[in-house]
């Protein structure tokens, strides 16, 4: 089942199920039940949604990310060994991990922004996960039953912010630079995400490619891991880490500027695509 | 105006003001207009609380982080040059920025948990500030305008899932390891912030002392970076940083155990504190 969250043409948000170029509005019939896609995930009640709505077109309504509203968004850095190497970092014992605050995130179709104060906007290929139910210290063995489904994002980086300390978070928050979507397919439909590769473009052209198994730490032992620290809650998202092939280490270097486009696809997942505008100057 | 959240003898959630041992339980009157602390905040409609509200024993009550669903913490490494020195860092040029979520602070009085998976549990005394007027872009000569007030947080912090990858995150969000208290003093009872003083004490025994003055970064300049980044909204908490003294660099270096208490104290603004107890046990 492909879950998706959206602005109906009459300015409501709602969400439902989708096909390729189908939405069906689940909200209108169950939001006094379950306000939003998270309430549904955490009672545990996705098959509620299946064949319920008015169908609309896609192209009629504005896709959000599919879980607008997560307690938590973790991101992982460094996760994937080409790219550990082409930063000139060892291979990694333990995840490194980071936050994004959903501001920062917008839905397949959408523009993202690069930001007024930088130049140094860079994309990143990712393979989003989201908890569907929640857990603390999640055995490795049972971590795959907290996952929900799959997603693609743009882990969207401001790089000079993002190196202005050790830390990443600046880098990693600014409002509207990274998108998810455009839906979220439960795992049953997505078979093992192992086989699955994961291919960036932008403007059309390949930037990013790997094979998800090439996670050099798995999607258990990210769930494991961040589980020790918190429990993880029904709607939160990891953002797998990114391969290989970003902008700021290609040669020459790639920046993202107003009118380009990026394209995150990953077989049995979807395809995440968005245009690239100047942030809006300030009021 | 001391302002505080609560949860009261009959297990309900509520807010309002307090003097030395008493809290009034302004949130009995006004919850239909104001589900919470935040809510009043972000209304700009500090003032209704003032006299308002049935007043009840401080001890009687359970204290909650005075804004206790915040939707970000975001947190300062580093920022007191004792602190820098003595781990070894170079002066900072931009503020180190990371995030904590709210289920890893809990209010004063309660008591704050070792983790099962560490036994580096660490104490770091801070200065918090809460905003109190959203603002994207903030300049520095404006930045203090968007201060509602002022209060004490240990940003607890277990050293070696701090110090697993070069991001602090898995060290400094482990479900309530920090606290935050006792009450959110409002910018004008404070008088300057930089005149006050903050002290650490573990079991009576003063390990952190500094001037608020020397902050490496000051307030108005993390407020504006931030602000770059993302909107700063009513509510938003950032914890400016730990001054020298840690228990980490103490020689003999100082770990919180169970049975142990961690007392934040900062002239006119209150005192912060917490005993320590283990982490349950799963169930």
């Amino acid at each position: 089942m492909r879950l998706v969250s959206f602005t109906r043409p009459d300015g409501i948000d709602t969400y439902g199920t989708a096909t390729d170029d189908t939405v069906f509005d689940a909200g209108a019939v169950l939001s006094a039940e379950y306000p939003d896609l998270k309430a549904v995930l955490a009672a545990g009640h996705l098959a509620k949604l299946e064949g319920i709505g008015v169908p609309l077109l896609m192209d009629s309504v504005t896709l959000l990310p599919p879980i607008p509203n997560p307690e938590k968004i973790l991101c992982i850095g460094l996760n994937y060994l080409p790219h550990i190497l082409e930063s000139g970092r060892p291979r990694p014992e333990f995840p490194s991990i980071f936050t994004r605050y959903p501001c920062s995130v917008v839905g397949h179709g959408v523009a993202i922004e690069r930001p007024l104060a930088s130049r140094e906007f860079d994309y990143e290929g990712e393979l989003a996960l989201v908890i569907g139910k929640d857990g603390r210290h999640i055995a490795t063995k049972h971590a795959l039953d907290h996952v929900a489904g799959y997603s693609c994002f743009n882990e969207g980086s401001v790089r000079d912010y993002q190196n202005h300390t050790t830390q990443f978070w600046p880098g990693k928050s600014f409002e509207r630079s990274g998108s998810m979507g455009p839906w979220l397919v439960t795992a049953d439909a997505v078979g093992s995400i192992d086989k699955q590769t994961l291919t960036t473009r932008v403007n059309g052209k390949v930037e990013q490619y790997t094979s998800i198994s090439d996670l050099a730490i798995g999607i258990p032992e990210l769930i494991a891991y961040a589980s020790t620290v918190l429990t993880l809650r029904a709607g939160d998202i990891i953002v797998t880490g990114t391969p290989g092939g970003v902008g700021r280490y290609r040669k020459p270097q790639l920046f993202l500027e107003a009118g380009m486009d990026v394209e995150v696809e990953i077989t049995n997942v979807g395809l995440l695509k968005n245009g690239v505008i100047d942030e809006p100057q300030p009021a």
